[in-house]
């Protein structure tokens, strides 16, 4: 079960959102198809971006290929429990710097990898599937077996499947974590106390 | 006329990822409720973050209020021009250190900022509502006059409202501008060259 902590608000949301969570564990029968994978990199591609810098790029591994088993050796222990039986890892890539400088490509590069991560997941949604995101994996490892440029960060790491329990799919509301509450984000105009 | 550039993939998209578009006037006639404000705010606030630090908070001006008004001032002289009349404006604030130290609060705070802020625009697209979120305003003055200690940063802001144009708003589809194809985005396994 999973513990529901959520406002009247949260009851309006957009059911994509409303039903988003990070899965815990995935069908390790699911597969994905090739045609689906282009269309969560297409929604990531056409996400806002700073200056249209489009500061992104994918590792794309599906359950089963090369590029996949190329991937999984470098999960961290608490990582390779769960994530490889994802019908698909994505190693999700930021352009961090102008090539061979220490100068940023673009004050946004993470941010922008962020929205382009979270468009992709709402375009997951959209086809009944759900993405966790992790950072447990060796960064360095990833990058020097795929041959990413110092100039590329390999930021995070999403898994793509369907949870292992279908019912977790199907209820009204999934918001399976705490949250600070509403008042707290809107910043507080008049106390304007440092957090 | 919009700019159309799309390939068979982007007519899959969830329709609030293939309609969105950043405007570049909105309509000043456009009233926001608040109870539409705090849906878009509850949309950021269920976004992911790493370990759930849930590094974000906002600054929100409705058109007419009092917080608009301080808002407007320090936008620079590119949006000036557009900016304010849009329904809300609202300003996008990071967590990006410890508090009183120059330690990073999380890695990932400007990501996640921007994952909050794709939540976000993902519940005004399900409102008919449309974002353009912008750099071009002044960080330090917003900061100075909402009281927001260093340890916070004014990272961005989002203009929320209808565009001028309502047909602008009815197409099968929104892709207002260029995007690297998606081959582009794959990291180039074999070849694997430096961008």
């Amino acid at each position: 079960m999973h513990t529901r902590s959520y406002s009247m608000h949260a009851l309006g949301l957009h059911p994509l959102l409303r039903r988003r969570f990070s899965p815990s564990s995935f069908d390790s029968a699911h597969e994905l198809g090739s045609d689906e994978v282009d269309l969560l990199l297409e929604a990531a591609r056409w996400a806002p971006s700073a200056g249209n810098s489009q500061p992104w790029a994918f590792i794309v591994g599906r359950r089963g290929d090369d590029v996949h088993a190329r991937l999984v050796p470098y999960l961290a222990g608490s990582s390779a429990t769960w994530a490889p039986s994802a019908s698909v890892l994505i190693a999700n890539l930021s352009h961090r710097y102008v090539e061979d400088t220490s100068w940023d490509y673009s004050e946004f590069a993470l941010y922008d990898l962020g929205q382009a991560v979270a468009h992709l997941t709402f375009q997951a949604q959209a086809l009944d599937l759900f993405v966790r995101r992790f950072r447990a994996f060796d960064r360095r490892g990833v990058a020097s077996e795929f041959d990413v440029p110092p100039h590329w960060e390999v930021t995070t790491m999403s898994a793509i499947g369907r949870p292992c329990d279908p019912s977790a799919m199907g209820g009204p509301l999934r918001l399976a974590r705490q949250r600070r509450p509403l008042a707290a984000i809107e910043w507080r105009i008049r106390s304007a106390s440092a957090e």
